[in-house]
């Protein structure tokens, strides 16, 4: 694609990791039996890659549900659906993504959507509960000793890739 | 790149945007030109996303500035630097980013860093700060027109492609 973008993410391309070594325990038997290299040697993402897509295509031909339709994320805050919990506090939740697009990719999501099926329905009443999750994700990196960086992306609506409509930071490394 | 993602961005290279018809006018001409199908047509990002490389790759050599040191984004809230401003009340700023790594590209800031050099920096004293960002980049994205969706991305550190050293949300469309 040629409009590729470095600060949208598809810098992924060029990531400057450095080698295998790098990667969490889940990734590196692969990355180290194909190259020590991990931009190349890391391809079960370009299956995952296709299977975020037909899931964001799939809730854009149903549509945004109703602010108080649960999703899936509410199963998970229930502990009805299992995930692996990083974080969680009164109103806020992290947990690592169930089809990882990263080595590192977990997502933050507030307990009670409170209207927020996605960033576009943000008012000033939710400043304080927005601005948690950014410091929740920001904690979390640190406790996934992401020192050197990562990035954050919130997906919005049928054109933003958003497949569920609960609200949710993503935060992966590597991102570039 | 085979670590490809669709939550991070690289998406890009599957945009479902219709035709050059939706693209803002300074895009529009060398759109239709080429084609109307945007994804084909639109090239020149593949120049500036060299240049965001670049930018991330100085700004990683010279490493974080101190929290206190002013950047270009003090400059643009001053007005020493001129900038297409698209919002602004008396914490945040809004402006079209001058590399626009898509049609529409623009950046949120706080006014004052108050600390905030990237995210990382985050504590609880800036939920009302980030939370705020975060509304405004919704408010700007529906005064633009996005109505359809967007992306949100926030970079963090030297491999999180951090170009400039003041926290900044990227708000573009399209991300996918």
């Amino acid at each position: 694609m040629l409009v590729a973008s470095r600060a949208f993410g598809s810098a992924l391309r060029a990531c400057p990791c450095r080698s295998a070594c790098n990667l969490p325990k889940q990734f590196r038997t692969e990355a180290l039996q194909r190259s020590r290299h991990f931009p190349v040697a890391y391809r079960p993402a370009t299956r995952t890659m296709a299977s975020e897509k037909d899931k964001a295509q799939q809730a854009a031909a149903e549509g945004p549900p109703a602010a108080q339709q649960p999703t899936i994320f509410d199963k998970i805050v229930s502990k009805d659906i299992p995930a692996t919990i990083l974080y969680e506090d009164a109103t806020a939740l992290a947990f690592k993504d169930i089809s990882p697009q990263a080595p590192v990719h977990f997502l933050v999501i507030p307990k009670k959507k409170t209207g927020l099926t996605g960033l576009s329905q943000a008012t000033e009443s939710h400043e304080q509960l927005l601005g948690h999750l950014l410091v929740v994700a920001s904690k979390v990196a640190k406790q996934e000793k992401l020192q050197e960086g990562y990035r954050v992306v919130i997906n919005d609506g049928k054109e933003g890739c958003q497949s569920v409509y609960h609200l949710h930071l993503h935060l992966g490394w590597p991102p570039c």
